[in-house]
């Protein structure tokens, strides 16, 4: 699963071959078409972040609005500054938004773990857009910082991104959405 | 140039093919090879935006501080918003994304033009991680809405995406970007 998250990592999803996965992780290709079916099934496994990890970000919607854009804010990108993590994060950005197939799947994986379990804490009205805003803002930012990378972002330290995003986290999650004429 | 924009959009880089393009097109394959080289020549040729459209988000960032992340906003997401503009961002983000050598292209591009010519009309301090910042959210929110496309941010209507972003492109342009302690 390690060499199979490198691969998609580095080469993007048609870039990987099984070929190349076998071989890192030392094994028959046949044996993950076994265990995988193909290069889709593979990719879907890798989705499946550390469930610790995940735990820790749906936490960080605990606690109350106070403070709740700096606790997500960390924890997301948190996820992104960790080796490993970042690697599984960073495949599956990458192939997700290249690709239809994996983008659907992405998509589903969104809406039916965090994104329904996390929008359930958040005592507010609208809670699917807010938490769909924040997620849509936390990931522009990492994409910026550990997938495009440009120059400005990466020089800057992870407290003060931490510092400039958490505030808009707490807007989109808790504060006010715009005018209310313009809200249906 | 409108049907390589669209095989970029629909297939990605890699399922995109000079022969589909070219059948699309109308025209003979050696003949996209001999004004662009390669596949790569052809999307660096896509990136290209129309000047009009360029110019107006650039104007979008002048006449001061009030207002300027309302202006931006709609600008950048009205990019977006409008045929044309969207498949060739779309093709765009997709691509670069997706792939290393694409990406390279996108993060010199976004670097170089825009980047540097907005940077100049914020008059404020750190203007090149302010301009990141809020690209990196508007780059968020297109993604989740055009790319996507996760359904509570598709549901809301043009004008509420740009009354809840504004605020926060408003945040990272003008505003405190936070704790001054942890600003270097």
């Amino acid at each position: 699963m390690l060499a199979a998250r490198a691969q998609f990592a580095a080469n993007g999803f048609e870039g990987a071959t099984l070929r190349a996965i076998a071989a890192d992780a030392g094994v028959d290709p046949a044996l993950i078409r076994h265990f995988f079916g193909d290069k889709e099934g593979l990719f879907a496994a890798t989705l499946i972040l550390p469930t610790d990890r995940v735990r820790a970000l749906i936490e960080a919607f605990e606690g109350g609005p106070t403070g709740i854009g700096e606790r997500v804010t960390r924890h997301y990108l948190g996820l992104w500054d960790a080796e490993g993590s970042r690697e599984t994060l960073t495949a599956l950005a990458r192939t997700a938004i290249g690709h239809d197939k994996a983008m659907d799947r992405f998509r589903d994986f969104l809406m039916s773990t965090v994104g329904r379990e996390a929008a359930a804490l958040v005592d507010q009205d609208r809670p699917q857009l807010r938490l769909n805003l924040a997620m849509a803002q936390l990931l522009g930012i990492a994409l910026a910082r550990y997938v495009v990378r440009t120059p400005p972002i990466v020089q800057a330290s992870f407290e003060e991104v931490v510092a400039a995003v958490a505030p808009t986290v707490d807007h989109y999650l808790v504060g006010g959405l715009g005018p209310s004429r313009s809200v249906s």
